[in-house]
């Protein structure tokens, strides 16, 4: 998916909600685990109840891998069954040594291998340049580089000072090096809506997926007043406040429930903006 | 397996040699094509030609991820073939939010959940103490966290001045907050010898794990010299040199021929070492 499309999406929609599919078999409504397959049940059920309010999913590779080989199937079930003009995001936080990172690539860019053609992925920039690369060779592919992120460790090495630069402001500024705003995005935290405003700075016509509005206690309004650009550029996340809304037999309305909250805050937000 | 162990096996075998199974079905010799699982049938018959000049077995998770399903399968049943007095290393460079890496240390280290319980993972320190914290919980079982890496992206960030330390001496001091030497160990990169010296100022009781020797062009003896400690304290890693070393019926035997004159270099180190 380009750049134009997704926010031709995000006009469409008057939204850009993303749903995080991070579903666990202890957390999933009681009454599903008497399906073969329950989170791909879910996954189904949450997907259908909710895609015409979000315009990307994200399933965190983790919540499929845990389970081992059936995780891995119900991992690609999910991927073939999230409509292909909504924007998929395989959050799997992956980056090695040059050959390697070109095997990850393979793994969620090349259907033919894998049976699964994300239109991104997740990548830690620890590794540096040749470990992201591979990643960039595909069209229309994206690349989502961890900078800032929303959980209490983010503090150990992202916010240090190197030389005028905090490492995550020398992750923004050196791997725009490696690709433009068309192929990269970048994973910034809700947790410190003000951060946003030093992120724009450096990365004014970027997407930024943003985890951490609801269940990790970040605020929409906030991250607008400094995310937004003039082609949105934000992807709000929400995964648990969203799918595990409720457990009972309505979980997926009580889902819808909360994405149309989302929804209509964010139409709001565009609205304000003359986005659309 | 705990680190009086893990130093009896190389004192036993006199090696402290680890067979990286990157393991690509375009590079495996063609004469396995026709086996209903090609790589599986390669990783056996390498296993069993050298393990008993080995110590660890690392699968990179990237090669077997990319078939997809099958992939995955092949990993599982690669696992269930290493032997247990093997020390076996998943090198998958996770590392999320708590939450989820809690879900990566199920996938990893919990046999219930995924049939798989490696000895270690490797980990990304990008995100800090509680992405690494939930690897620890698992007794008798190490976290290998990322600090110098041996490719050409390791200068974008991990050389980066912060204060008085690179970024990876930085690492390496913060984590040592979270584990002992009992439970972590840290990928160095072997292309720079003289780097080893650095980073056992910093943990010089650590097990390290060392990739780049052979085909990314490190040097043993160099690495040795600097690196070694009194219980070895070195994991070397070869993938490329020793399980591509042949293409015919007889790879394995090439194999085994490449790991012996390294297990027999390693024995000459121990011995001039006093550590057998």
């Amino acid at each position: 998916m380009t750049k134009e499309q997704l926010f031709g999406q995000i006009q469409k929609k008057r939204s850009f909600l993303c749903v995080g599919l991070d579903s666990s078999l202890d957390k999933i409504p009681k009454h599903l685990l008497k399906y073969e397959n329950p989170i791909l049940e879910f996954n189904k059920q949450i997907i259908d109840a909710t895609k015409d309010l979000c315009v990307a999913y994200k399933p965190n590779t983790a919540f499929y891998e845990c389970y081992g080989k059936k995780g891995w199937e119900t991992l690609i079930e999910t991927w073939k069954y999230i409509p292909k003009d909504i924007f998929s995001i395989a959050d799997a936080k992956r980056g090695d040594i040059g050959n390697t990172s070109a095997m990850y690539a393979e793994t969620f860019f090349n259907e033919q291998s894998s049976e699964m053609s994300f239109d991104s992925v997740t990548v830690a920039p620890y590794m540096g340049s040749d470990s992201v690369m591979p990643f960039l060779t595909f069209k229309n592919k994206w690349v989502i580089l961890l900078a800032l992120t929303s959980n209490s460790g983010h503090a150990d090495f992202q916010l240090q000072q190197i030389g005028e630069d905090k490492l995550f402001e020398k992750v923004l500024k050196t791997s725009q090096q490696w690709a433009t705003d068309k192929q990269m995005m970048y994973v910034v935290g809700a947790t410190r809506g003000a951060a946003f405003s030093d992120v724009r700075k450096l990365a004014p016509n970027h997407f930024l997926l943003v985890p951490g509005v609801g269940a990790q206690g970040g605020d929409l309004q906030e991250v607008c007043k400094y995310g937004l650009n003039s082609q949105c550029g934000l992807l709000i996340n929400s995964s648990r406040g969203i799918i595990y809304a409720g457990q009972g037999e309505d979980f997926a309305e009580k889902a819808r429930e909360e994405a149309l909250k989302l929804q209509k805050e964010m139409e709001g937000i565009l609205v304000g903006a003359n986005l659309v």
